[in-house]
Order: structure tokens, then sequence, then C-alpha cells
């Protein structure tokens, strides 16, 4: 295999990106510079809104995305992440046309949950905070059940609504102390009804709980962390 | 002027180049995706040692470095940025081969300090932050000179080997505690010989002074950011 060259499609949103380059840096073992993880980023976030396409209310964000795997695929990226959710609606589309293999953020979760839970009993329970593309979709909760045996508890529409959605925006508008706040209440309800992991399946949700310094941080996976670990396991790899 | 897409020649290393892309989130006025900073960025860290290059003890990264320029411009990217001081000894050589212009961190720099002292009296000294090649270059002090009519205060050849050096690679290496506290050592003796501004024009500096909460960072400037704000300015000038 020739040398890993890692494709990044971002900007979904802007900083989720920032935040997959930064966890990166921090999971690779490096003494110098060259050590790191060669990638490539395309983050330009002049992408129609995933959400509001998948709820029937905007402009398909695919043609937008392919024009992006398309580029990505120009510099002869040797894999491609897709630091969002979301956009995973789109993966078989962008598998499609990409001669890169693309890395599915769910089995990179999946990856990182079996490992942190190897010593201890799996989860019976998982929480999953997620948009509501993510959550329809079932990547995760199918995941869960099939591989983990575990059950999946998700928020409610009220609290899509009241909690999920606002705090999401907010992040989005680099308010993360306000959005960090909903999504910590959030957390805190899923935990009420038993959940005993969380599995924080929207990108702007680890950096808001992060900026609030939540508490729920030790029991959660962070699927952009994940996804930072499968990029540096190519790497390593080589 | 069509849209601008800002090339980011990164990996100088990559942490410096994840900070640059926080600061252009940071600096952007936005209140969604759509509004932030289209960005595409080549950060490939596998460049021979630039430092190491300039003091005649190793393979020039010039080749590499062009090559990445030439990368950005397969993406038709408007213009292109360096977030790393010591690159900047190839200024010339990048700026022959790309259609794309370049914006020099220098001049970036220079236009922060400009609007940053509007309201209050040029600054007569200015300490200086760089590694070897940055300082014998000679970039900031002229401008210092000729645009501001100020004096620079650089690290002698003592601090650099003590605090400089050995802090720029404790970054390099994820270190940025031990980095910050040599660094934070080197900007306290430039302003024990007057220095009433710092610039910090090194990529690795400003984060490390920010993981020790560095007392100076008040009267420093940073490049990275100056080079951010230069992007959000070519972003919202469209």
């Amino acid at each position: 295999m020739s040398t890993p060259l890692i494709g990044v499609l971002g900007g979904m949103g802007p900083l989720a990106t920032v935040d997959l380059l930064h966890k990166i840096v921090e999971e690779t073992p490096a003494s110098r510079d060259q050590d790191h993880v060669p990638v490539v980023v395309w983050n330009v976030p002049q992408i129609p809104d995933r959400q509001q396409a998948l709820a029937g209310n905007g402009e398909s964000p695919l043609p937008t995305l392919l024009h992006a795997i398309r580029q990505l695929n120009r510099l002869s990226v040797s894999h491609i992440v897709v630091p969002c959710n979301t956009a995973h609606h789109w993966f078989d589309a962008f598998a499609e046309v990409s001669p890169a293999p693309l890395v599915h953020i769910a089995d990179a979760t999946l990856y990182a949950l079996t490992q942190a839970d190897e010593a201890k009993a799996s989860p019976r329970k998982i929480g999953l905070i997620a948009t509501h593309g993510t959550l329809n979709a079932g990547w995760y909760q199918q995941r869960f059940a099939a591989q983990l045996g575990a059950e999946t508890v998700v928020p409610n529409e009220q609290e899509m609504t009241t909690l999920f959605v606002p705090g999401c925006y907010a992040v989005k508008r680099g308010e993360l102390q306000h959005g960090g706040r909903l999504l910590e209440q959030l957390a805190a309800q899923l935990v009420e009804r038993g959940a005993e992991r969380l599995v924080l399946a929207c990108t702007e949700v680890p950096p808001a709980l992060e900026a609030v310094s939540s508490r729920w941080r030790d029991i959660s996976i962070d699927p952009t962390r994940a996804l930072a670990q499968a990029c540096v396991r190519l790497w390593l790899q080589r």
C-alpha cells in the first residue's frame, strides 16, 4: 500500500472540522512534525443545510458534496473521512463516485466503544445524541444492537425541539457555552432514562460539552475522536 | 472578483495549521455554517525541517513546498497563506509558481499592529520571538523600522539555545506546558530589555503561551491570528 493521505470532507460545520484535525494531532504518537498524519482538508462550508434538506425544507447538499469528493480525489487521497454524522446520509453516493475508500463514522465509533469497554461489561443501554437525520437513519442503533446487543436510548421529540436543535445551532453560531448548557441537559435526561454510555453523534456536541466541562464526558464516546483514531490507525499501519 | 477560496499550505507544524483554522472560524462574523470562510488545507507534515535546512544541516524543503503550492492551485484557490513564519524564506519561490497570490504573514501582522495601536502611541520597541531563519531574514525588523519607526528587540544567542529552540520543539512534540514555560521566560527577558509589544513570529509560540495562560498575551501580537484576520477580510470583501 502506498503512503496514506487522508482526505477530509469538512465544513459541516467548520468548527467540527477543526475539532477533527485537532484530535488527529492529539491522537498521534509523534516526536516531530514529520511523524504526524498527512491530511488534506476541503473545509468549504457553502453547502446547503443537511438537517433542513432531510426534513424536506431545502435544497439537497448532494451535488456540492460530490464536487468536494471529486476535488479530494484529484489530490490522490488514499482515504476519505467526513466529520459530520448527518452527511453520512449520502455515504453510499460518496462511495460510488470516490476511488478512495471512505471510513464510516459509525464504524469508527463502534471500534472505539469496543475498545473502551474491553475490560468492563458491555453497556446494556446506550444514549444517542444526534440529529433527526442521523436518528432516523438508524446506523448507530443497528450497530449497537447487532454488535453489542445493546438497546439505544434516544431523545424524544420535545427534547429534540427544546434542547438538541437549539444547542446544535448555538454551536454553529459560536455560542459554545449556551449550546453546551442545553446539550448537557439533554445528556442528563438520557442518563435518567438508563443510558450507561452516551454517543455524541453530532460533531457539534463534543466541543460544546467540553466548553462547559460537562460531567457526562466520562461516560461519553466522541465519534469525532473515534474518527481521528481511525485516521491515526491508517497512518500507523503504513 | 470570483468567490474567494483560501488555500492553506500547512503542516509546519500540524498544530500551527489547526490553530490558524480555529482562528479563522473565531474571527469570522457568522450566524450559520454557510457564512464561514471557505478554506482548502494541505496539512501534510512530511516536509524536511525548515530550521535545520536554513542552518545548513539538512535537505531543502523547497521541492516539497512547491509541490504543495501546485496541488492547492489545482483546486483553483484564490489566495494562499502559509501558517509558518520560517517557511516565508521561500516566499518568492512560491509566488513565482503560484497563479494564486500569496498573503505574506509579516504584512498581515503589520496591519494587525497598526489596528491595535490606532488609538495609542505607536510602540518604540517591539520584541520579536522567532526562529533563527525568521530573525536573519529581517522581514519583521525592516517593516517595524520602515512603517512604524520602531526598534526591534530580539533574543540573544543564549536565549535562542536555552529557551526558544527547546520551547519550540517541545510544542512540536505536543508538550505545550513545558514549551509554554520556556517561551514565557523568553518573553519576560525581551520585556525586561524594553519591548512594549511582543510579536510571536513563530506559529508554535501562541498556542504555548495560551497553554500557560501567559501574562504577556495582553501585549502580544499573534501573527497566526493576524493571518486569520487577513483571510476573513478577503472573504468579507467578496
